[in-house]
Formats: C-alpha cells, structure tokens, sequence
C-alpha cells in the first residue's frame, strides 16, 4: 500500500474526493475486474477481516454486490437488515455501531433513509465506514461504477456529454454522478419534469433541461433514473404512462441521440416506462455492464479503504 | 471431467434425463456422501465459484440443504428470499436472472412457484441452473434423493414397486419421483382422494388406485406426500381428520406392507395426519435417511452442472 | 483436547456446571480474546464443522456475536431464523432438530421462546447444543461474558459485590448470573420494583432490595437490566419515567456506589430509562467491553463443546 494516494478509511460522498482519488479507485477497480474473469475468482485481500453490512433500508441488488465483493475478497461477513436489527429496540444508531466495533469488525458498508447517516457516525468509530446509499445524499459506490462503465468505453470522462434523465429530486444517484463527473471535467445535464430537477443545481454547473430532446441531442452518456411509483402518488407527476410518453426513452426519441451514445440505467428497470424495452436490451445499452463494473468497484473500495484502518 | 456421461449446465427435470444420466447423478452422489461423514466435512470442488440461491417461494429445508451442500464444496454462497428481493419493485424475472448473471455468477439454485420458470431462464444464461421446485411441475433433487434412498436399500430400482400416496395434484414431488422411476424400471402406484389424484397419469404408465389398501399390499416403498392444510379449505377433502382416517398410515394399514417396506416422507411430517407419530419413528422409517442422502444428491448435482459450464 | 476438565457436548445452563468448569470456560476465553485482535481475526478449529444457529425468537446482537464467533473458528454456518423456519408449517420442534442433525450438523445454536427446551432436545441428538437464551430461564454465555468481564477487571469473583438491578422476574440474564456468580462465591443482590423481584431468590443465597439505595452502596458491580416496554404495558410498573426516577441509575445516585465500581448492562441500553446517557458512556462503564468479551466467550464455549462431540 506505499505510493497510493487512497488515505481514508471512510468512502462517504464523492463530493469529499479529489479527482486524483477517483481516478485511483477507477484504476485499483480495472484491476479488481480481473478478479471475477478468473476460473477462482477469490483473492485473499481481506482473509480474516470482518465486514458488517448494515442495510436499514431494503435492498437487493447494492447488497448482494457488495456482499459479492466482500467474499472474491475473502472476507468474513455479517449482515444486518433492518427488520432484525435491534434498531426497532429504540437504541440509537451510534450505539448499534459501536456494538459492531465492539466486535472488532473492520468494516461497516452502511445503507440508511437518513441523509448524512454515514457522515455523522465515520469519525465516531475506528471502522472503516463504506456508504452504500444514505437517503437523496449519496450513493457513491454506484456513481463511481457509471463513471467506471462510461471510462471503460470512451477512454476518458473529459469533455463527455452526460445526460441524467428522471427524477433528479430523490435520487442520490443522480447527485453522486454529478459530483464525480464534474470533477473529472464532463459536462453534465439534468432533465425531467420539472417538478422533479430542482434548478439549484444550476450553480453547482449543471445545464437544466425542461424537456427530453434537449438533453439527448448530444449527448454522450443518457443515464436514466428509474421511476418511483410512489412519487406517481405523492403528485410529482401525473401518470406513469404520462411520463413514459413525455420522458421515457424509446425508439422515437433514438433519433436525437448519437449512434455511439450509451444507455445505462442504475437498475432495477421499469420496462416500457423509462426506457422502452426495446431499447433497455439494445447495443448501446451497457446496463448488465454496469453491474459487472459494479462488483469491480467495491472490491476496489473496500481493499482501498481496508488498507487505511489503524 | 473426463469420461463422463454428464454435458448439461442445468438440472430443470428428470423428465429432461436419460436413464443413463440419473444413475451417474446417483453414482456421484455415493462419492459425495462420505464426505459429509468425514471429520472435515469440506471439499475444494467449487472454490471460488459463486453460487445463488434464488429462493421465490418460501423454503427452509431444501434452501438449508443446498446451502450446506454449497458450503461443503467450499462455493462462495448469495442467499436471494422472495421478500427481499427486488422483484418486488417490479423488474421481470429475466431481468434478475441476466443481473445475477453480470455479477459472474456460476450457478442459480432456483425455486419458484411458476411452473416452467426454471426451463424458460436455462438456455437464456450463461450461469447453470439447478431447479430446486417449480409451481407443481418439477422437483428433480427431491425425486434423486428418493430414489438414492430407495437403492441404497434395495440395492436396484428395476422391478419396486412404489406407491405414492396423497395429493397427487399438487405434487412436484410426485411428478418428478413418477419420471424417474418410471425411466429407472420401478412400478409406480398413485393413490389418494380422487379430488387429488389425476386419472391421465395413467397414460404414462402409473397405476391409480382410490383407496389405501390396493396401494399398500405388494409395495416396497411407500412414499407418503405432506397433506397441506389450505388444500383442505379449498374443498378437495373434507378434513384433515377424515384424511387420515382414509388415506393416513398407521399401525392398522400397517398389516397390508411387506416387513421389509420402507416408509418415505419428504417432510415437514403432519404427525397423526398422512402418517402416525409411531410409525414415523418406526425402523421401517428412512425419512430422516433421505434428509442426510439429499445433501450428497445436492453435492452431485452442484459439482455435475458446475463442471460443464463455458 | 487432553487433561481438559470439560466433557460436557452441550451448554444449557450455568446451574449444570460445577465451579471449574466456568472457570476453565473463562481460562479458555482469555486465549481466544487475542485472536480477535490479531491482524488476520480467524483459527481453523472448526473448520469443516457445520454449526446451525436456529433463532426461533428474535435477535440481533445475540446472534450476530455468535456468527462472529463460528467465522473467526472457520466454521461452516447456517442460519433458520424464526419466520423462516418450517416450525410454521406445525412440525414439531423435535423434527426440525432431528433434520438438522440428518444434514451432519455438528453444534446447534439455539433460542427459543420456551424455557427448557435446549434441556428437552440436548440429550436426544448427537449434536452439541448450545443455549443462546430460552424464555425466562437461562443465557448462560451472557452470564459467562458478565462474569468474565468482571474477573478481567477485578482479577477475581470470590467476595465481589455484584448488584443487579431492574425486571429480574423475567430476566433469563439475572437467573445465569445468579447460578455462575454465586458458584465463584460472589455476594449477588437482586433490585427492583417489588413486582419484578420474586422474593423466592433469598433461598438461593441472593439479597434482595426494595430500594436502589440499598443495592448501590457497597457494590462493586452495578448490573443494570433493560427495562421492556411491554411489561410497563402489562402493568408491573408505572411508567417507563416513574421507573426512571425510583430504578434508573443517574449522576444522583452515583454518590452510593464506590469510585472503582463497574457498570454493566447487556444491552441494548434504553438510554435515560434505566442507566442516564451521561453515565452509559463514563468510564466505569464497560458495556461494551462486555460485547467484546462476549465474542471471546461464544469462541470459547463453542471450541469446548465440539471437542466433546462424538
């Protein structure tokens, strides 16, 4: 671990990076790929340290990455969902993650509702703190693995034409991409209902778009959000189908995009609402990519910030 | 890997099987049941494959006994329940399996109650899939484990005589025991409320009788099948006491089996419903046999599939 | 595993074990308690082993510390939680055990709501069984862990004053520290609303006080329970605040207790209920000490009892 510029034993927000530590996760990552094309896709990384992960909000897909990565590391892991958790006990969050560190875990990947979670709790503990989603703040290990994926193709995220398409309000993902791609000097525009793209995000250097073609003219990158039914009923928009119509991405709307624009999407996909099903599965998608990059980006992240504990 | 008679990266139905095939699964899994006999239970046959177990319908048991078969061929092991899984969010069953898949997963262990799920997502992944039941159509495991209990006790398959008693209609488990033995050369016998028993099996070559007695007189296996209580409710019996007054065994039906019968259940047993709490426990009993013979069916299969993956 | 005076394949209670064999149980914890802080956390003991954690009530930390324990004893692992368990479908509990044992499982782990019933199912399997906690009755490796903890501060039990105080009539920790401290020749008090302390205890050998007073001055450990919700609800006390005010341990009633005393609480603490904020994290505080050493203890018993398995 001499001669790396990886220091933290915390991945929290990618708003906290230099550009320099990106790019060292994305080359420690490319390496880390390799790792899961092998015939034993195991390294002995992390034998003999343990990994907690604390999901206090449901997922499947981030949680099963992550626990992949934890054992092509080598890891010991323990998992946390947040139905059994002695959360619903009424003890604090800090004190459940002191009861982890009094385990002598080494690491605790954390999903939690609650914006700033992981920020608050990473220099109260010797663990090392990986956020894997926290609220509409941030989900970093996903942003770095679309950076990753868009690197992957183009050679570069400089210069990129990058469009976010859907609910930019609840989405840390779209925020985490921000950040990162600002950094690394893309362009990147945000589009949906406009109920949907607060404006704020204008001053961060963010080009706002009101309508969908606007966004896919261009274009390099078009990531597009998944749409929460929920939101449907809360009123931020009409109708799925009214959306679909408007800002779904479908064989009519193809025609303003390059023919080598990618399509990624963060998964799981409402078919024929975002994005047509059509289009979900052709050439230009590399969404099944992104989660294959996915698996090699934690495993990058949480050798880096293994190697970072006292 | 040489030499062998076994080329499919899927087990979806012994129907699918050659004779040839089922009795090299069972040969493989005479090998694989010492292992678990050993003082280190462990061999390194699938080190640093990973294996899902994509468990859509609620199972503890077959979900342990693959898990710990996995374990005890040292596989890295993801654990998928139905609640938790994010095809409650809506994404097609496809869409999992083609995520699980770019996560570089080897195997599925796979139930659900679509009938025909498993044989639909086989030749649309690169992963093997191994059917661990499915709707009321297959539960080939199940039917190995019978049928290596049944010739590890008589020593042949050719010329039993098995009857399989209960709610046939439902019943992956006798559907798949009916293939396999039939393609073995055992004389299968179904009874139970004719409500439950379907006359067209006749057409493959099963015998179908409506009460107990004929079932039992001339058997050498008799395989009594979990009586489920909703079943009752629906109206295809009229109580669960009335049930095993007519078709339960007890020590009364007992005067009708050969000495030398054995009494097979593929569990949980309803005491004092399809079978008495005494002959459950009797010696003629090999029900817990057939849970310790499902682990070495469970290894064969694993390691026979993993090996022919590309 | 010579010269050990440890024979026993199964830990019920502390009730069962003479003197030297908690004795040699804490010996043993000390030698584990380093592997924990090692760089590589992990012994091959129980490698190839497979132990069974069957949690039919509830829990988080119970569970997970025992996890830990089996990972860093390379132990394989599985879980059957509650809900899961095919206890649901009415098999009985004997069953599911006798199931667990056919999988060549070697140690269950085991809690459940029942008071007795590791004690029913020890003697009728070969595994070892180890009691994580049964009703109202007994959690031996929690008593273990207290016991420990307070030998590793004090150098020894022989004539401590250990007070517990809060809910001891339903309380399975108070009854196993009670067995294991009066065994090493402590002096035990037992504090609380007159409700929640059966008077019974005295013929054992215990001081039972009404008032917090009384239970403090002299003590050299201060064991606080965790107040249940539930029994508010069914009218043992007042109020959680009453409770508070009359049982709670705060900087008030710091003044009786002496300046080297430790506090002890098993967790999870309901901060302000019955230990203040403040004093759950002062220095004489060693809660989560104890979680570190419960690690040790659930190491230790583990090793032990899988010696002695035939």
């Amino acid at each position: 671990m001499n001669n790396t510029p990886w220091t933290r034993k915390d991945l929290l927000s990618l708003y906290d990076l230099t550009k320099e530590e990106i790019v060292f996760i994305l080359d420690t990552a490319e390496e880390f790929k390799k790792v899961s094309q092998r015939k034993i896709k195991k390294v002995p990384a992390l034998r003999g340290k343990t990994v907690v992960n604390l999901f206090v909000e449901p997922s499947t897909r981030t949680r099963i990455s992550f626990e992949l990565a934890e054992q092509r590391l080598s890891a010991d892991i323990i998992n946390i969902a947040a139905d059994a958790s002695s959360l619903r006990k009424g003890e604090t969050l800090l004190d459940t993650i002191k009861n982890i560190e009094a385990l002598q875990a080494d690491l605790i990947v954390m999903r939690h509702s609650a914006a700033g979670a992981p920020n608050f709790l990473a220099p109260r503990v010797r663990c090392g703190i990986v956020n894997a989603g926290d609220g509409a703040h941030s989900h970093p290990t996903q942003a770095l693995l679309d950076i990753f994926t868009m690197r992957e193709k183009f050679g570069r995220i400089e210069g990129l034409n990058v469009s976010i398409i859907g609910d930019i309000l609840h989405s840390r993902v779209a925020r985490s991409d921000m950040w990162g791609l600002l950094k690394l000097g893309a362009n990147v525009t945000f589009a949906g209902p406009s109920t949907l793209v607060p404006r704020e995000f204008i001053k961060a250097g963010v080009r706002v778009c009101d309508n969908l073609k606007d966004a896919l003219v261009g274009a390099d990158v078009v990531n597009l959000l998944r749409i929460q039914h929920e939101r449907q009923r809360s009123g931020f928009f009409p109708s799925t189908g009214e959306y679909a119509k408007v800002f779904g991405l479908n064989s009519d709307s193809m025609k303003y995009i390059k023919p080598d624009a990618l399509i990624m999407h963060p998964g799981p996909i409402n078919r024929d609402v975002e994005l047509s099903s059509a289009l979900a599965d052709c050439p230009q998608s590399v969404i099944l990519e992104q989660v294959t990059n996915g698996l090699a980006v934690r495993m990058a992240v949480l050798f880096l910030v293994a190697g970072c504990l006292k």
